[in-house]
């Protein structure tokens, strides 16, 4: 099986690294991370980057396409050899996924429409741009699409699709191998969890960062 | 605030990037990726490069130090150059952290005598061959050492520390900002959770990754 996670400057790190870590366990399965432009890929924050080998040409027939979000994700809008690409390879994956902003390209690339789809929540309503119809859950599955909530979210989104492609067993040792019995000690990971004075101090981050 | 990051052939990356995307979106944090040998470091996985540009004479006198984990850990276990960087700056910092198996790496420099520490579940025992005393927990506080469980648990350590560094609502931020409200599709992430098949199918991954 072949794993292609496709990167682009601007990348928020944990998008990819979630899914990978989780896809990249599973048994005789490759990954292998895709770029428009291979090379030394810069993330988000700035301090993080990743040598990419392969080109988009160079991975014509994945069975499993991920792309991950982050504030990157606004120049990859635009219909280029990306979108071609992820039409192309779409044909014939067994699944087409996303984690936080990484399904705004699905969509834009024509991928989701009529579909149900999610994306970070400081996203959602974007998907309606592009006829989906946005759904305010941690993971959702449409048809071979399944699409994830924002960054940390691409960890249960891959452990459900590694679940449905390889079956559960091989999936929970995936989850016992990486420990993944998460306790976060605060319980505010969404908008309706959250205090307003979190919510307030998130909602102005993310304006300062898409400006 | 300057957070150093150690990076070295064989890490595994969620241990190092699940940490990174939490103290990485501190207000004013600067992240540096360091290793004894700079360059392009590949994963465990064998498909994951990551570029280092800073040796660990570059990074002096770090607020926060992280060490992940990985099989490439065994590699790191005698005294040089690593050990010697690690209890140097220690003596500085305001957190001395890891994620998975790199709890080992500390412990093997000495900084863990006498400490309560953890690791992941597979190697929790050897904490003690360093005088170290092995807690089975999923973040463990011991003065100004954190160590985490295995590989995702670094998340929660690093959310834990972020708290406590710069308080509340600014973690709190981060929390929302990564939407970190796990839902796991299994309840196999230990090995009190995990049905005994798929306990069986983790001890024979790891011990295979081990020899």
């Amino acid at each position: 099986m072949q794993v292609a996670i496709v990167l682009y400057p601007g990348f928020t790190s944990m998008d990819v690294i979630g899914p990978y870590e989780v896809l990249g366990r599973l048994p005789d399965t490759e990954v292998v991370f895709v770029a428009e432009h291979p090379g030394l890929v810069l993330n988000d924050l700035g301090s993080l980057t990743i040598e990419v080998v392969a080109s988009l040409d160079d991975v014509p027939s994945p069975d499993v396409v991920v792309v991950g979000g982050g504030p990157g994700q606004l120049d990859q809008m635009a219909d280029g050899p990306l979108h071609r690409w992820l039409r192309k390879v779409d044909r014939t994956s067994k699944w087409t996924t996303s984690a936080c902003t990484g399904s705004l390209v699905l969509a834009a690339a024509g991928l989701l429409e009529g579909r149900r789809a999610t994306t970070h929540w400081g996203g959602l309503e974007h998907l309606a741009d592009f006829g989906a119809t946005p759904v305010s859950e941690r993971v959702v599955i449409d048809g071979h699409y399944a699409t994830a909530a924002g960054v940390s979210a691409g960890i249960d989104m891959a452990l459900t699709v590694a679940g449905l492609l390889v079956g559960d067993v091989a999936a929970q040792t995936v989850q016992l191998i990486i420990e993944y019995a998460p306790e976060p000690p605060y319980n505010a990971g969404t908008l309706d969890s959250a205090p307003a004075e979190v919510v307030e101090s998130a909602m102005g981050l993310l304006s300062a960062r898409a400006t």
